[in-house]
């Protein structure tokens, strides 16, 4: 097949990303932390920039770069998803060419250290592995201007020693897995809410709680395969918090084979595991509310 | 905004990731080998594995696996978008809950090793960083089969010394950057292209002509802007392979700072730079020919 | 200079590295869970293996593997310090060639998870970034037989936003550092503490109660460089612990950077910082007792 | 074991790590470009800085910083034993507190782009993964002045598909590998070089020759064991050169296991393998000279 129409433009995008900012607030001897990183993409009116090498309507990365670091003091970045949104803002109604902007961030923890018992007034440990992020997108200005606010965590591992089975699957001529009526699931989730409203949200509390139902009902759900654990964590949320409109879950099926010790006249009752690390199962899965509001361009990346 | 309609699984898919297949053609004294890194993905009738636990429609990832490896015997992987359709044929035609299946390849290569000036038959050393991706899509049985085939490389680190300037860019109350004239520009280029159809088509001399193309241009393209240069790369490919129907860019900015050492009056006309990790610009183009066919479900991760 | 003496094997060492363990102890529906990795080093009679192709010495490293995962049962993995004390004394006990082997094991740590206030009975996630290490090294047989022990932790990320300064520097001709007098301070640490007697030691409350010490001292300690700091938290450990005879500290100084916000109108007092990168400063001590035992062995890679 | 002598600072180093810096060369149309990471590690009189604060001996790691960028133009960075021999010599010469300098450099290999079949004037792509390496250790002053120069290269991966074994080796109770005739052998080697002077010597023609001596064994020497590889490997390269004193290899046996085809009636005759991640065999060996002169601080990390 040989195609001759003209050659296009089709689509493009352009930001800065990966700043690095890490803001305190010492407001008294007792300090406060928030480490995060942040990207910036905008769209809008920048063909020309590709197809004839004119900047008069780009904004350099490296003002982006400026002006996520001013929002840091201006507007936070506490909570992120606040952030986000001015900074989004400030990026949409400031910029002629601009037709939408997209902030992500990723926030990464921090636990005060005690002394003698007591939390330090200005140091801290890193927590992790996990990591709060929030995906914002603005369009438009005046009073055509829309939010669409995505929060999330990614890199939460989590993993249940028993009440998980695997059983009762398809079987064809390359099939030689057995079932399992009692094995080890683990994961390094990466999930994402969208938010059906862009205001009138506590994002810290609704981070917490969302994050709290995800790992209960993977606690507690006896799990007939890792997608129906998806679906219930996904399912719970969305029942706990109505201002939600759709969550997405992502999630490596973390390996842990039994190790053979019985070779050896070792019993190995579930006990002695290895943690392999490729290949892996990877589960998505979106669970929403029938009635959620379009996602408009939420999800673009 | 509080949303009360009922809870729905609104999207899924399944597969097993990052399969690490060698494979070694042994006909004869002098061997050949290719290097793969194998993902599948299935979309289909699962519903009920999410929503009820029931996997009878399920089949197991560790069988997507067992067929990855059977199917580098028995179809490849060379080239790895011949392999990729085989095996993407094979779980649609074979798995009757499977409506689709996307296949993703990333190709590591190896340069055989010279032994007192001749090429030697079975030892080879790894060539890097890039990487020679494919991603295929089969849908559908039968007469109404469909597939639809991007090839790509990643990891393509490439740098000009000379040759890219940026002025006359939009200026706001955040811009301090200096306009320049002369700086140095390079990237870790990912570029995928969508072939226009998935048969009829030299993939290797495809891929080795592509990259040439994109390369060349980089090289030569005196550049205002990454923008311009990647627009201009992907239009050249589209130009020299009319089976092109589009091609997707992504280019972090990788930012070479002139370091000060005029401070120390020490001359620096472009000589001495410090190679920065963090931020970056990045920059996304999409370029295509107007009669391209429809994309389908292609770029559906 | 040209060498003319004969060629010979100066120095060997073999083994299997980086053994996944998981180890799940179920002995009531309350589990438990360890998370190590494993890595096992032999010394001894192995030089025909190298110069003569003669494997008649050589414990395969597949066999190491699965002595580790066999001790997981037997011995542990808990602690992780009596665990390499276990393993270390099976290799060299029961394989003729061993001289000596060198056990290190890295634990990552689990949380239980709280589903309505209550710790779950077998649901977990990961904490980190911070890793526990051990290093244990046992040499000889029966009556000869020594072992040493090394604690430690790495990827322990610490800040202090407060209370650290760097003035009264040497200056020379390539210096344009200004001195600071209220500066953030932060690091990526990486102690071990080795251990006088490799017996009789509660090692879990030793690893608890010198972490504690090394991250006091660093939040309280006011700090006039991180060379300071680091001193006086390897002689914080060493004072409360007796047991201890050496502390090893490496400390990247992972620079933040204010970042000028005073070109925007924007005060910024110690409020926003970038988080960089490359290049950073790396600080290396020792303390030790005067009266500590000979190392031996203890710290041979 | 209670130890009471007095706590000491018992051993210190610090410095600058991985200054990435890229020097172009432009005294023609046609340009040159080297492209290192540039560490530095000052050993001497600092104690102070670690028992009280007092920095008046410490040269900034800064410092150290733009000294090894303006070195970039003042003594290379080509070659990079000669740029970290200059930059080390001038940090001993012109700081007294400085006994000693250490400066480990990695190199990142560019190839030329090649343009219609003509190597362009100033454009590369990167070259990997295998890196080349140096370290020069510079101590002493004047008539006393001493130094050390090690190259290396790190990350050469490399494979052969037969010409491999692993038969008769020592078998016991944990020993359930099969001995086997015909195997894949790759790893990823770190192979460092000390010569046994630190001028006269080509050292561009020395690495090329060195690295193509290790390959080439690689390659045509019939593998009983990754040890006996080792040994033959290093032995060439003193041989090739007696201007070497020794060569250290570390060499992780990358496994390849033939993935069983034969349950599904597929013949797999060393064609289909799965490439490992962990564990993986870890062999060390060190070759030398048994004339060699002493290695002084050479390697002192």
């Amino acid at each position: 097949m040989e195609l001759s129409g003209p050659i296009v433009l089709s689509d493009n995008r352009y930001g800065k990303a990966e700043n690095r900012i890490v803001r305190v607030y010492r407001d008294s001897s007792r300090h406060e932390i928030r480490d995060v990183n942040v990207s910036t993409v905008l769209r809008g009116d920048f063909a020309e920039a590709y197809t004839a090498g004119d900047q008069s309507k780009v904004l350099p990365t490296d003002t982006q770069k400026q002006t996520a670091y001013a929002y840091a003091k201006l507007a936070g970045p506490q909570p992120i998803e606040d952030y986000a949104l001015a900074l989004g803002r400030h990026l949409v109604d400031k910029t002629g060419p601009v037709d939408s902007a997209r902030i992500e961030v990723e926030e990464y923890a921090w636990q005060r250290v005690s002394v003698a018992g007591t939390p330090h007034d200005h140091t801290w440990t890193r927590l992790g592995p996990e990591v709060r992020t929030a995906t914002v997108t603005v369009a438009g200005r005046g009073a055509e201007q829309r939010a669409w606010v995505i929060g999330g965590v990614k890199d939460l591992v989590i993993l249940k020693s028993t009440g998980s089975e695997f059983v009762d699957f398809l079987v064809d001529e390359f099939t030689i897995l057995e079932p399992t009526s009692d094995r080890m699931l683990a994961t390094s989730l990466v999930a994402q809410w969208r938010f059906a409203a862009a205001e009138g949200i506590d994002w810290d509390a609704a981070y917490a709680g969302i994050r709290q139902r995800l790992v209960e009902v993977f606690a507690t759900q006896h799990s007939k395969a890792l997608q129906q654990t998806l679906f219930e964590m996904g399912k719970a949320a969305l029942e706990a918090y109505p201002f939600l409109a759709e969550v997405r879950l992502a999630a490596p099926n973390k390996h842990h084979f039994d190790f053979d010790l019985g070779r050896f006249g070792i019993e190995n009752a579930g006990e002695v595991y290895h943690a392999d690390d490729r290949p892996y199962g990877l589960i998505h899965a979106t669970v929403a509310r029938a009635d959620a509001p379009d996602p408009g361009p939420a999800w673009a990346a």
